[in-house]
């Protein structure tokens, strides 16, 4: 089905809402009102209903949200039920954390392998994923299926091996370098997590709460 | 100066001028117009300068924005002079990995100790940064002024270590459990970093790109 062109707002609040339906589910309810969801969210429920109707008709009135089916829904809008393929670059103490923490295979992907250049590392294991000769890289991205790249390289060579991999045809980029990367090529998607951003934004907040005349 | 209400999304905007700003510099240019400062970041150059007139006049008319005075302005704003205090709690594989690779001292921060339960990491120091015992945290928050807490501990601690640090006075917590925290005081500000959103927001544009009749 063709999708509208849907807001990167309304996107990017659908995997709190699967997290939010995760915590009911541990929680052992089965069902919730878009008023009570906003409640708990934050969110107006005609907000609530407004981003659902974006992609078909969720609730029933009067019944509000079955909760496993809600979940089951947005994990598919969101392609967790692709069993996407994913490779980890740069096995420094974040790619380390990322492999034995990360719950890749809880939210649907798979985690084939990790690469790294130092020769300590090639041919051991972290959490039953096997850390791989960098010089292989390319070999093996022709011969797997590869759709998502995890970047946890350092900066110095986030950008050689972002051509490396997207010249193999790797499309999705989850980019933990900290630097924009140079891509020529406009059907690679690039997600960036850029921790500084985050702690400069709470750091600007911190400065707003405690300038004189501030409101909080 | 009292600051007039910002929208979040200028301020979100700010550290990304900032990592710009520092790029050119390292690059060696010192001077640059809003057209060229927008070409390079994707955005127009009237929403440069009205992101800038947020907080005042940063360019000038026919000569474009000074790198060094616009970093610096930005920097102020953010609040990277205040000299704001970290501490970290919880040195697993994430939280080890920003005290030996998040530049906190580069972006204006003093990461003061680190936080552990494991008596094996008790007294030890990663990157000059010694790990205490978890017990000695409510003395160490009554002590010493703590601007922001940098919270890596396992999800089952999320909410208990936040309790006790807000107890402690603690008004800023920087969180990377995956959970939203529950805090009755509505004056903490809690910045969070949810790896699971950004990842899934990526599938969510991969699914999208591969659906039939995709506008890519």
């Amino acid at each position: 089905m063709k999708r509208a062109k849907i807001s990167s707002n309304v996107i990017r609040r659908l995997p709190r809402y699967l997290r939010k339906l995760d915590e009911l589910t541990y929680d052992g309810t089965d069902r919730i009102s878009s008023s009570e969801l906003g409640r708990q969210m934050g969110l107006t429920p005609s907000q609530i209903r407004q981003d659902f109707s974006c992609f078909g008709e969720f609730g029933q009135q009067g019944y509000g949200y079955n909760i496993e089916t809600l979940r089951k829904e947005i994990s598919q809008i969101l392609g967790m039920d692709r069993g996407y393929n994913i490779v980890l670059i740069g096995v420094g103490n974040l790619g380390h954390a990322l492999i034995e923490n990360f719950g890749f295979s809880g939210h649907g992907y798979n985690l084939l392998a990790a690469f790294d250049v130092k020769p300590a590392l090639i041919g051991t294991q972290f959490a039953g994923v096997y850390i791989n000769d960098m010089a292989t890289l390319p070999d093996f991205l022709n011969s797997n299926k590869v759709d998502i790249v995890v970047l946890t390289v350092p900066r110095r060579a986030a950008n050689s091996t972002a051509a490396l991999i997207t010249d193999c045809g790797v499309k999705a980029i989850w980019n933990f370098t900290n630097i924009e990367l140079s891509i020529n090529n406009p059907n690679v998607l690039v997600e960036d997590i850029h921790f500084s951003d985050s702690l400069l934004t709470l750091g600007y907040y911190l400065t707003d709460a405690a300038s004189p005349g501030s409101d909080d």
